[in-house]
């Protein structure tokens, strides 16, 4: 069978893509990670959370100010606010910010505050949302569907990339299965499978599909043993408090053990 | 557990809600069947096969004009021309048309040629076509997303109630599952679910569920069986040279005898 | 790709098998309908539902003296004793029993009482006992795996052909998925596929899929409208009291009416 | 809801089950592995393997004598011989056995020839089986049915201690998904879901999880960064003439960096 993807093959481009943002390189076998709350909920809290893990070595800010939520009648996101408070955070702790566009209508806004664009799940095959994307100078972060085969991951990629921009980073955040014990099941095989057919980097977000605190640090470290190239993670400094996502979100000091181990556990996989 | 649903809830309005487009009515126990190609080709395909599938006993004519497509490299739809098209449709058949928005951009254009606007199973949980979708007028088909919960998909339909709009009908059209002898697995269950949690109509897709002809026929057979408040086919008049699905679209022949089957196994089931 | 399974496949033999038990036919296009309760659990009851399931239309009658349970501690059925109420049903109604064998240790046991022999869905890949019912001059009934594919499926059948038992009588009774609105996924495509891949009749277990009442009814019809070679039902005089699989389990004058319309469906669509 | 299991749980018994076979231990923090072929295929072969992955640092050696297949007509295993076999590289290597018990019939000899029992996938609802595994006074390994819950798996495993033997380890080895870039998905997170609810240690087999060779060993990198309580790894000399399951197998030099890189692994993580 004839593969339908062009650009993102690596028939096309053998080596892998890097991509660089602030002090972080996505596909050179690194392991960048990514942290920060599910939602900006105030400046105090983002700037609070924001110092926490980049002591604890975070290399990227991640935080929602726009949010695709189940129910229309749960909290959406401080919107333009919320911007306003993830550029703060840039520049007061250097971090750059990841952060959501959920749709054409508010992309250029997110577009003007974001150094990595997140597109979720729910939107991998929003295709005019994707061809937006790849219009745009920023790299993006696509999530994978939660039923979504490889093919289908990479095509919504191709789509990006096919309007121009080639700096996507993929990432697997759990796919919908029988199971009832975790929200979703991580599929650490897909990393594998991404790999050999495609040269982009892709990373993984133990936070969602885990869905409950105790398994996020395991799943982490899963992540970095795997050898993904770079982990996402949700933290909280009051989760419990917490506007959306509380019951996964890790505490400050659990991310500073986690970064430790994570790290440590990267050197003796990327050793030759 | 506190349903999160309010709008689209049994508790919230008891009685069955009853959609009228055209001749056919929605929810009222009856069968209206929605029939047509996946893309509008030609004035010709569309005005061929709408007269056929009319003389049958379809109530509404269903063709696309946008095209999501996996691939970008893949037909798209013929965009304003396609829906001019179904407008003469219209204007010479009289059966109302059913066609699909794909994102916010273009959903006025669509409105104003669509007698029922389709939002598509990768857009289910879209929420700003969803909220866009809620200010219109005009009666939506909700599709269900692949891997969509029965309580994700009543929000998604609370989220266009919310905004106004109280005609959706749902559509259920086949879940992904770990089956590979059809393209998806058609849930017949749900429509069982969704009447005892919903006042809002039902309507079944066998043939996206199916993906390959000859299961077609059988499920729309069950669909009218299980008690569904109608059923979208697609026909084609020369399925091996379609643009797109091609492999699942009925013959016009093969969809008369259908139609008489059907509407037979309805009189069964309806009568008390 | 060459297929793995010979005795079974449509290659082998192309004329549906048909299997004669009683006054049953399967494989003919008739719709025999087999009914009872989960577990045998007195010769009262069984009696009772036996003249009530005759009366309404059902040709043979089902019910479980060993009954594989998901725990050690529940009811594990009557045992000896349960097959013996079983003969008494047979001797007095006429009927031809429908039951269990959940080891080989038991064949030889049930198999004296039986006359159809049924392996259930944890046993389809239980290759002893499939050998076992390969040496049996009794139909077999092999449910599918909850997991299962297709081909897995017939690969089990083709074990008991492969002992010289040709008599394999497949059951659809759904299959895992991710769906929590009924307790498994009836997959009515695979009956399709399964006709078009063998020459072995196939029938549909409503009852176990759905797992609660007001879903079994609906999917019966579906079961006769889709063109299954039998229906499999679970009927209970006192549901509410039963001791195992109370929930999904019809009352007997919701089965008079299930059987007359059934018989209705598959009326029309057998024509033709 | 109340738990339906018992024995099993924590609230029965608190402290993690320690399981002692030769040098090994299962269930202490350790990380032990066991590894070896799918099939025993002559004398020859299982002795270069067992030396080699001894050398490597496995403690247990592990290969099928009675393999349960999908197709009647596969290899289906040396039977006696092969466990004779097996017999031999303990004497010579002093590694513990871990082989298959398929059914009843031939339990007691599988009994008198294994260390550690395995009852497989397939089987996890065999509960005959199981009821004899609780007689026995070795070891069980329980499989995870592909498509079972962690209660159905638990159950199992109750089934097993009610019968008096307590000895029971569990294996993970991935769940059937819609997924098609891997035999199966690995359920990481269910090793979690085990360690919160039961006492009894959990190991995992990233091999037929895998399927593919590429995909094994991150798998197990991830497995020991997980905090399994043992890995389970197909080695084959010559994985490319193996009789079953070639394509996964891990050659013996990749075992060697793979045991080297899981060893550091798991130190890390079980530092406190």
């Amino acid at each position: 069978m004839t593969k339908p993807y062009k650009l993102v093959s690596r028939e096309f481009k053998q080596e892998n893509t890097h991509i660089n943002v602030g002090d972080a390189v996505f596909g050179n076998e690194s392991l960048p990670v990514i942290a920060g709350p599910c939602a900006v909920e105030s400046e105090k809290q983002v700037l609070a959370i924001a110092k926490s893990v980049k002591n604890a070595g975070a290399k990227l800010f991640r935080g929602g100010a726009f949010k695709p939520r189940t129910s229309p009648y749960s909290f959406q996101g401080l919107g333009k606010k919320g911007l306003i408070f993830l550029a703060k955070v840039r520049k007061e702790t250097g971090l750059p910010i990841v952060t959501e566009a959920m749709d054409v209508e508010n992309f250029d806004l997110v577009e003007e505050y974001a150094d990595i664009l997140q597109i979720g799940s729910r939107n991998m095959q929003n295709f005019s949302l994707l061809k937006r994307a790849g219009t745009s100078d920023r790299p993006v972060i696509l999530k994978r569907g939660m039923s979504a085969t490889l093919q289908e991951w990479l095509m919504a990629a191709e789509y990006i990339l096919e309007q121009g921009n080639r700096n996507v980073i993929l990432c697997e955040r759990g796919i919908r299965t029988f199971v009832r014990h975790s929200r979703n099941t991580l599929d650490f095989s897909v990393v594998s499978a991404v790999k050999k057919e495609s040269h982009l980097p892709i990373i993984i977000d133990p936070s969602h599909a885990a869905g409950v605190r105790d398994q996020v640090t395991p799943l982490a470290y899963a992540a970095a043993a795997f050898g993904a190239d770079g982990v996402m993670i949700e933290v909280h400094n009051h989760p419990e408090k917490a506007m959306s996502d509380g019951a996964q979100s890790l505490y400050p000091e659990q991310f500073l053990t986690l970064m430790k181990k994570m790290t440590a556990i990267h050197t003796i996989v990327a050793k030759k």
